[in-house]
């Protein structure tokens, strides 16, 4: 019931603390025969890693990720594939300061609570540390997909926007900045603010856009288990996410049925996308497209009071090496839970009819 | 991998198309000795009726529910509770016409796609009639959550919003209008919209709001079984979902960390609730409060033009009995989803540590 | 966490009591397509009816099965399978003088001491009846197993056995007779001595054994879920078992290696098949063969004494209809559960490789 | 669906090829809170070990158990514990000559099929290496089960039968013998066997014998995942185990209910036992007792004729280091299947009644 596994035919669970000896985690249920390609893999690491720019945090990590069973000679053999990324950086002295101490907006007080212990270095199992593991699958799922493309990128930045459909946008340009904003203008104004934040000792939050494509027809288990549903969970299970919405969305609300609905070509697509490509829970093959909420980090440099685990009020002192603002980095992250998502309904998807 | 089954614990599995003889469910994991109000049950089930009022589908329906098992001299027994609801409106030659018709936005292609047979009688499985099994459920649900509250409210029709928070408004106005918005005059303002918009042939999306109070510190399972990841799953799995968000939500992301963070009361309690009543995945307390984006029904009372099974452009009349605007019937969905997220949760909770 | 689940992606979850308005299931994930054969469906029901032949119960049950879902025009849509058996025969008052007494070796203890309450009229959800629900779902296993053929048959009651490998009896034997014994000399020897047992107010046990031919190299998943760890708890959840060996079982444990181990011939199938169709937890093509041991029904028509809900001596007379001797009526019952093992496995497979 | 995961709220999940860089696992769901003795946690691994007596494969493997996570200070935090043990004996060149070869009655045959590729190197994941992840696991399950004993000796090693009921032998004679025989007479008895079965370069089967005290009443999930069931799987998932029977078993079968019954006592335990502490698969707070059989291990030092996967003869000559018979250092596998199977259904048991 602990909740650290996700998906059902394709499944990873994982493991690790951001202050222990390492984090990890296994695939089960991947298919036998995939030729992997290794460096892809660390390719995806190095997007998330820390220290990849200037405006992230400077937290020195290697992520190298071994991998210790279910591939020989090269290739996947339907057995477990078991991983470890070793933590190199595990300064656990500088924590000291917030062993008893519940941070504002930190998962501190609601794990002490839970567990009655808690791991106190550098939000142990709370930390976004944890999803160098899922990154590592969905690499691996990435390669299974083939031709099935997933992509996000930054879609704003505090109150900085692209305004701009993902139609509208050159995806190529995404990695060209560390902000990971395919407009190149917009990524500077985006890269400016989160600097003059940094300097305040302050973060922000933003918005990340993901598009899933060459999505074939069928994917999705309805009733509870539809496409979106499933997607929308991988999403709000990333840290910090507060929202999620596909196809039109929030702003979907406001229109009539008239508008609304996508008429059909007679190929079966159609003219426009409002459905963000599932219809029913169910995958149509249009684009799956849908954007993400992230809060501010809640870790700033700045002053704070806070209370400590004997209920008492105490003094908080911003320190330690953090991300002003998390969407950059989070985008690698957005595309392994969107590809283990879509790589588990394909397989579900093998048994569903005769 | 079907998709039927909702909850790890306390486990709701449904059965049952729009127009076959029956729908229903088995929910398995209830504890014993939960001494049961069926007349509660079904209250919550008249929320949901159809033709309930005005503003809602006139489809008849007695919508009573039958349980076959699980319940013994009025006290849940530990057993699986089996439950029917029959279908006494199975008008099925009023679907005739479409037998062959994909309908734009509905579940007809992808259906018939993807388990290449489809019982095109009214939607089917891809009806929201389902849902009716999952607010029996629901109304169990919250029968075992005795002091947690779960209320839910129509939050906007269209562009039409209640603009205030849940704080602001009086709970008990829910269910005095049809529309279930708490303010009387907003309330009115919907349901003329509604009609309007009726009479136009047409529909229109709008957001619920739901609430959870006095929720105990310590659900959810990290990491990828957060509070807010299961809650998100279970309203998006609602038809005509499109978006989901908590706490702060999309609107979180332009603040700054330092407006953001819920600085902690000396009891643990938070002097804001940014974060919606979910750290790191597991409640601390406070109020848990998330709105649900529904887009507009996507059958209108107007000619479409869209395509057959064999892909030829063919004519759509409107026709039916159907929902103008779906939310004034979505809060009980709504609310009956939230109490089984919980209920599933407070149940996995009970061995999280010695 | 209940229990009422079997399989993975082919998963039959089962409500109802004994004496309840009705018992029944829901088949989920049952792949779209097939064109169900009703009448094969009954007749598995007949087979494992109350009242069939004069050594069974003969509690009168017509045992008709009502599908509400999932089949359209004779076919399977992919959506769950609801089914419901209603029980025609409930004497609840010749229940009344066991309600709050415990009988020896039955469940109602333990019933009474984990929920702490028990639907006591005549076993309530611990009684046999519920494998009625499984009889269903293992026919419509069957008609997707096609050529894989799934036959169980008695062989022995109490001391008398059949003294035959499978590959020495004639399966076309096994439904001649009302005990199932594909063997008229044996068979008759059987009935006889069940007569008898009936006539001393007694019960007796006895084996099944269930043979599963023509099956695909490939089914099973290591390591938890080896084909024959599923099979055995299969079995061992049928009431009234109390072991499982398949291929060489217990008596395998005496050879040696040299004895023991399976050579191959040229094709990949082998000489002799002591493994019993399975290495590794995968099948291997050879044929799946089994025993199940049944201890005798503790309901007896004798006096016994035993105790109340206070812990206090009772005297308890032996009434009511019941089985002398549970093998016949558990033939149909073990080739369910064998067939509802295979086919999820098949289905399983279905993303093992690319 | 690849079956590496044993358990629902107490769950094991496995990796690890025989020859790889590491074996391990991840136990989630474990609770907080528990003060862990790693000492006696690498005493089980001792126990399993290869090497550790004249009787067993004379592979060295230090076995050593390196914790990842989840545990902090010497106690559970909740979180999952990820664990590694590295293989240190990876002499992988000794499997050349079985490398296209299928060694009969091994899985090499099977998994090649099932998947498409095979890590030939020593078995690969269908070694029996992959227990020692299972002994971790159980050694912590056993230390959450606290008064609850998990015991487990040999009770036949070919035809040479301990012949004594679990009642009659002295648990503290089993680790005194390289055996685990409770018995040194027939403990010597079987290793004098033993010693000469290898000498002739064949192996045995036998058969252990578990017996699980001071188990509460109340555990277990009717109808399908009664205790015995999950029980009996556990067992059954070990290597080379071929039946598995509990309280009367197959010598039950042929008993009368009068004979069988097991009256009560006035305080709800029972006079006789027969039926092995459970229930209509709930524990009634008696001793479980049960058998596991095991087959010789197939890897004998003879010279045999197999094929290879062309499907060409070929000869193959018996090589290596193996164990002639398994059941000594099954003995602590059987136990830690045993206090897996336990600890989830304790943990499972919080939620059944209010």
């Amino acid at each position: 019931m602990a909740g650290n596994t996700f998906g059902k035919i394709f499944k990873l669970t994982t493991f690790g603390e951001s202050h222990g000896p390492a984090i990890g985690g296994i695939i089960d249920g991947c298919p036998a025969g995939l030729q992997l390609d290794l460096e892809a893999i660390q390719t995806e690491l190095n997007r998330r890693k820390p220290g990849q720019s200037a405006i992230v945090t400077q937290r020195k990590e290697p992520d190298a990720v071994q991998f210790y069973s279910g591939i020989f000679e090269g290739e996947t053999t339907g057995t477990p594939i078991g991983f470890v990324i070793h933590n190199s950086n595990q300064k656990s002295k500088d924590y000291s300061h917030i062993k008893d101490t519940f941070r504002p907006s930190h998962a501190d007080f609601t794990y002490t609570e839970k567990y009655g212990v808690r791991d106190y270095r550098g939000g142990g199992r709370s930390s976004a540390r944890e999803t160098a593991s899922r990154v590592v699958a969905g690499a691996i799922a990435k390669q299974l997909l083939k031709d099935i493309e997933v992509i996000a990128y930054v879609n704003s930045v505090g109150k900085i926007g692209l305004n701009k459909t993902y139609q509208e946008v050159d995806f190529s340009e995404i990695e060209k900045n560390p902000v990971r904003c395919p407009d190149a203008a917009k990524a500077q104004e985006m890269e400016a603010y989160i600097k003059q934040i940094r300097s305040e000792g302050d973060t922000v939050g933003g918005t990340v856009c993901g598009v899933i494509r060459n999505v074939p027809v069928g994917l999705g288990e309805p009733v509870f288990d539809k496409l979106h549903a499933e997607l929308g969970k991988a999403m709000l299970s990333i840290n910090a996410v507060k929202g999620f919405e596909y196809g039109s969305g929030f702003s979907g609300t406001v229109l009539k049925g008239s508008e609304h609905n996508d008429l059909f070509n007679e190929d079966g697509s159609t003219q426009t996308n409002l459905s963000g490509g599932i219809q029913g829970g169910i995958s149509n093959g249009m684009d799956i497209y849908f954007t993400v909420a992230f809060k501010p980090v809640a870790t700033i440099m700045q002053n704070q009071e806070t209370i400590n685990s004997k209920g008492e009020k105490v003094a908080m002192q911003g320190k330690g090496r953090h991300d002003p603002c998390v969407v950059p980095r989070a985008v690698p992250i957005v595309e392994a839970m969107a590809a283990l998502t879509i790589t588990d309904f394909m397989l579900q998807n093998t048994a569903s009819k005769l």
